[in-house]
């Protein structure tokens, strides 16, 4: 059976790149989608591992035959979520977490992407001031305006298939894990074995 | 939170019933939809517990009431599936289970009763055999009749949300706490707890 693609987002702060690499560790059929960067590996960071380094000519070649499902430029660099890498895992049976922000997941939404739409939520807003403060990466200003758009993005989550709050780790990956079971139970998946089942 | 109905049906054979009642052993916010009869309890059977039962007249005037989701004529008397225990327990958080022939299924879809809809499917036509077989209840003649009508019906499947196959009991039963898991995590039953979050 072919595997999915799932898209897991969150505000900032919500430990979405936590929960996936916990739900990572739990299971073999599921596998994180591989960004593609033209900024340059980083001391001890692997191609096809950490990111696909490409060159700025290479990364523009495969974005003009429309093979990034969304890209965005940082600064200096482009940063993308490749087609290759995803649809390749996905047809051998992987299930693919792409997580990205609430910007990007409503980009593939509303390119009409076909994936499982995972919503992570921090159990309360006071909770993710206390995380970004734990941080201590951004000054008070910053954390002010994150929360700031954090309850706007919330505000938002009926754009998703699925909320799960990540107030326990365990408990949020069980949710994920569910739920990638149950998408797995979809009865529309079930055309190739009903006509096993017919044919026996 | 609220609980909500799950309706799963399968082919006569393919093992509602013990999966139901695997199911019920392993959580305590499931419960069975619990049928109204106006057969005469047989010994042991408890009011309440094994089905309700009722004065045809009593039968009668709750479905001109419209509190039957589904009932049905067999010889003598009545079966149906009240409404008022599955309002009042979804309500107070649990989640019921109605398990049910293929043609109540359908009825209650065409209704358009809201509802998780299950199919359980056996994992093989000569593996359903084999169980009818098994049961020694059936002529010859009425194994083919069911086989043949098993036949028919899965390949209504996609009449359901779901399909969950039967082989190994344990995860048949994992398959469905996973939909119901992940049927409890869509992003429309978070209304309440997204509001939670932002006041927060």
């Amino acid at each position: 059976m072919k595997g999915m693609l799932i898209v897991l987002s969150a505000p900032s702060g919500a430990g979405k790149t936590t929960v996936c690499q916990a739900l990572l560790e739990r299971t073999d059929r599921v596998k994180r989608a591989i960004t593609t960067t033209t900024r340059p590996p980083r001391p001890g960071e692997t191609d096809g591992v950490d990111y696909f380094f490409l060159s700025e000519e290479e990364f523009r070649e495969k974005l003009d035959r429309g093979r990034f499902l969304e890209h965005a430029r940082i600064y200096d660099h482009y940063y993308g979520s490749g087609r290759d890498y995803v649809e390749s895992q996905v047809e051998a049976g992987y299930d693919v977490v792409l997580v990205i922000d609430v910007q990007g997941a409503r980009s593939l939404r509303e390119m009409g992407v076909e994936a499982v739409y995972v919503y992570l939520l921090p159990p309360s807003l006071s909770e993710l001031r206390r995380r970004l403060e734990g941080r201590k990466t951004d000054s008070p200003e910053v954390i002010e305006k994150r929360l700031s758009r954090a309850r706007d993005e919330i505000s938002r989550y009926t754009d998703y298939d699925y909320c799960v709050i990540n107030d326990d780790l365990a408990a949020a990956v069980d949710d994920l894990e569910a739920i990638l079971r149950a998408e797995r139970s979809r009865a529309e998946k079930f055309s190739g074995k009903v006509e096993e089942i017919i044919a026996s």
